[in-house]
């Protein structure tokens, strides 16, 4: 086998995403104490986000509506106007919150970047996954972004024979088992599943059984020696 | 000179987009007539969608955030909560929306399909653009959709070296001077304005003066016989 290509997720592969994420849900749950308790609030934004991805996709402006949204089913249709204020700043915030790269990012990426085409495949809004990826410092790294609507098999079909010789000679990597790593191993590719300390529930999903093409690794810093070792030998 | 790729706008040049964000304004308009008048609204409210697309960028969801925004500088920060989701449902049914294409657009598209590269060139949300496109039932006629974040002379010099022989042997065409003709043409490329007949402000800009790889069309049933004539001839 020879692998060429390597795809590589963004958000909690490569910088501090959902932590942000959290951080907000706190600020949201503060916000509507008075309207319901943690699991109740936290439930009815989950639904609102499930229900909404369908027209909003990925992404923080989204997620910005959905709060809103929810703010209003919690309220009886009366949430104050100082909670959509709030909901507003904190998704401004969210979008101009600086990235931090995770430990071990730059010096895998500078190293895998030598061997192989790297290619970036990232959900959620086009802007703002360009503006942390400029920020991160990386992107120069990268051969080619994919900014795309759903991580399905049919993405990774495309994108890895857009940008490579295909999903046979290309290894994905990320944190998310049901957008980063199945939907890969279905097109062909392998799947590196690189745990975050929190994932989003709509992103949980389990692991593989008897699939030669997966591994799970406990950090990025593995993933060069993993493919040199095991796909690339 | 031989062309070999043909790139086109989304909105307002292949479907109407302007006339649904104009109906939108108008409701906006009037949830809001307690707190100015016509022009005062709509200026504030032009006024935050520009402040606000450095972090937006262009879309839907964006411009609702935008509304919701402006509801409450308008309000003194109070706007009333029967604002908020009006706003809201505003923004879904924008997202929501049937499209319908533009006279001649299927019959044109089909055309020029079978002569050159066709290339969907645009910006706004990724979901909403895929869903449009989808739903106009010309995905199929087009080689490469590249949905961006700025239509600059760096994004035309990208897609038309991506997708098709460089600038030099392309065409772009669409309603916008400002984002599809000016930017194509210093990449390059030949540039065709199609206006569309309500044009959002932020994309006005002068015609080029003396430029021999500029046309303006007043329709795109036009395009294929321009092309034949003075592009690819």
């Amino acid at each position: 086998m020879s692998i060429t290509t390597v795809g590589l997720d963004a958000d909690d592969t490569l910088w501090h995403n959902e932590t942000i994420f959290r951080l907000t849900h706190a600020r949201f749950v503060d916000l509507l104490a008075d309207h319901g308790d943690t699991p109740t609030i936290e439930a009815r934004l989950a639904e609102t986000e499930q229900r909404n991805l369908r027209l909003y996709g990925y992404g923080v402006k989204g997620f910005t509506l959905s709060m809103i949204e929810t703010a209003m089913e919690l309220t009886g249709g009366e949430a104050p106007p100082h909670v959509v204020r709030e909901i507003l700043a904190a998704g401004r915030e969210m979008l101009a919150h600086p990235v931090e790269t995770l430990p071990g990012v730059d010096e895998v990426i500078a190293e895998l970047s030598e061997k192989y085409r790297l290619v970036l495949i990232t959900k959620g809004d086009l802007l703002d996954q360009e503006r942390k990826l400029a920020a991160s410092g990386l992107g120069d790294r990268f051969s080619a972004v994919e900014i795309v609507s759903e991580k399905d098999r049919a993405t990774y079909d495309r994108v890895f024979n857009r940008h490579g010789t295909g999903p046979a000679d290309a290894v994905m990597a990320g944190n998310s088992m049901k957008s980063d790593v199945l939907p890969a191993i279905a097109a062909g590719a392998f799947g590196v599943h690189i745990p975050y300390h929190v994932t989003w529930a709509h992103e949980l999903a389990d692991a593989p059984v008897n699939e030669p093409r997966y591994v799970s690794l406990a950090r990025i810093g593995e993933l060069p020696d993993w493919i040199a070792a095991s796909a690339d030998a």
